[in-house]
């Protein structure tokens, strides 16, 4: 796979640079890392919310701080967590004097490198608490959904915590609001090709020209099935079906609709398998409230979709519809 | 190349169905072809804006429909023009009494259809004016930018010219606006990998493992020069390079900056990209006032990139700065 790249070791900071400068508006730089914050973070009397995780998802993570959202983004390396300093420096950044909430992916590497920052932020005073988003069926059994890697959802989860923390509720309110966001989230992918590496310019994984494979994880991580390439109406029932499953909805329930493409699969692609979602959730009587089609987390050029349903109430509802304006997503 | 599909030849009406299910907030369906009007459209004592063109170029133009952007969009067959009698569709869909404008890329299938709608339209007593849109340096010399194609600047045209509508400015007001928009874009891009079309699963074009080619057209018309697979640094200063040329500038000057990915180019390869134009620019005293990043006009999974540039002036700048809400667009 060809890529538009300098020397590929620096495909990190290079694209770092070129975010900043491109969204001076809305970001700066924190310190000499890969940190950025909103342009007019610490925020006096409101709720950080600090973000991050590996690069290559891009937009994910880097491009969610704004009003509305996180306060402080800390980029990793290439599909790496961010070092324990980096995420030190954000936690400063974001901390307006009400506690600091660090939402980001369950990773075991993004989880040590945020645990050891959090324990010494904690022993300077700072009152911090962790939020792990895990709505990746694919990863662990029902029963075991702590357990469970982040993926697609967090544009959500992120959208709904920037948000709480926006309209000054208090630290253990943008907390609970956070949590029930995430334990209504449930996501399922699909891969049918694999992404390249900038360094090595070798794909991550093999799947056979005529096969797809049922969620796998954002790093090529093994899925739970693999089938022949599968008509789109088919995918996406196989894939709500699975979903519902893990959390059953009912006729007159609410939910938001979230179709991401990993890379190369095109928004023609993705409204098709929109489309079937729809027909098929208006024969059940679900109310989809929302649906947002996009890139919203990918994995370089690998081709496939995820489909992320996040159930809602009012409250979640109120906090989805505020304006909000990051580099990537906004809302009037 | 795998893609997501159900019956190949459904591609553009299920990608159309899906789409209208998705955003239905925002805009509906105009008949019983593939046109849709926002929401509110026709707005008596508006200038209509119709834009449209061939689908597979997603969310080109489909999604450019809304409050300060255009009013109605056809969507045309794959690759391919709308039909005259949905352009006939869009433009009563369109008509709030002040005339309507006809806002589309310049190839020759598009204008036979248009013109064929147009002179019908006109016929019945219809106020309109035609707007082709050609920034695309790569085919057609300087001194015939009119015989240019339309590529993508198209996103900012639209913006431009749906936010004059919006302000209320007159008829021949929106048309001076928007052609100043046009005279003031260039765009240049270069191709690393072809795409497929749905129906066929065969790449529109070959080029070779080492190579990229200049200047290549959204569906592999034949560019201005092939090169070795050069680094980002070197890609990014040759399209300026062959820009400036082409439109000169000087220190002082201000653009929006837009990069646009084909397809499966990355974010982080966008972002390096611009980081490079903007150190260019700050060496030269030009001001980028904006910089835009993202899939705008793709061509399904093509690897490659495009830079547009368009000069401002304070009238500009208003439009553009004004509030916007399409399904893909939106500006605060």
């Amino acid at each position: 796979m060809k890529k538009i790249l300098n020397d590929p070791k620096d495909c990190v900071d290079e694209c770092f640079e070129g975010f900043i400068l491109s969204n001076s508006r809305l970001v700066r730089r924190v310190g000499r890392g890969t940190v950025i914050a909103r342009i007019d973070a610490p925020i006096k009397g409101k709720v950080g919310i600090v973000i991050g995780g590996g690069a290559g998802h891009e937009p994910l993570f880097l491009e969610y701080v704004g009003k509305g959202m996180a306060d402080v983004e800390i980029h990793g390396r290439f599909f790496a967590a961010p070092s324990a300093d980096l995420i030190l420096d954000g936690i400063k950044a974001a901390d307006g004097g009400e506690g600091v909430i660090l939402l980001y992916n369950n990773y075991a590497g993004d989880r040590m490198n945020f645990d050891m920052a959090q324990d010494i932020a904690r022993s300077q005073g700072k009152k911090l608490e962790t939020i792990l988003i895990h709505d990746d069926i694919a990863s662990a059994p029902r029963g075991r959904e702590s357990e469970r890697r982040g993926t697609t959802s967090d544009l959500l989860i992120i959208k709904i915590c920037g948000s709480a923390a926006e309209a000054l509720s208090s630290f253990d309110e943008v907390i609970r609001i956070t949590r029930k966001a995430i334990d209504n989230s449930r996501s399922l992918g699909v891969a049918l090709s694999p992404c390249t590496i900038p360094e090595t310019g070798k794909p991550t994984f093999y799947i056979e020209d005529d096969k797809i494979e049922f969620g796998m994880g954002l790093h090529g991580e093994a899925g739970i099935k693999k089938a022949e390439l599968l008509p789109a109406d088919e995918i996406a029932t196989q894939i709500i079906g699975l979903l519902l499953e893990d959390m059953p909805l009912s006729s007159g329930d609410e939910v938001i609709l979230l179709l991401n493409s990993y890379g190369s699969t095109t928004r023609m692609e993705l409204y098709i398998v929109a489309r079937k979602v729809h027909q098929l959730f208006a024969e059940k009587g679900i109310n989809i409230y929302s649906t947002e089609v996009g890139e919203f987390c990918t994995t370089q050029e690998m081709a496939g979709c995820s489909i992320t349903l996040l159930k809602l109430d009012d409250e979640l509802k109120r906090y989805y519809d505020m304006q909000c304006e990051s580099p990537f997503y906004k809302k009037l």
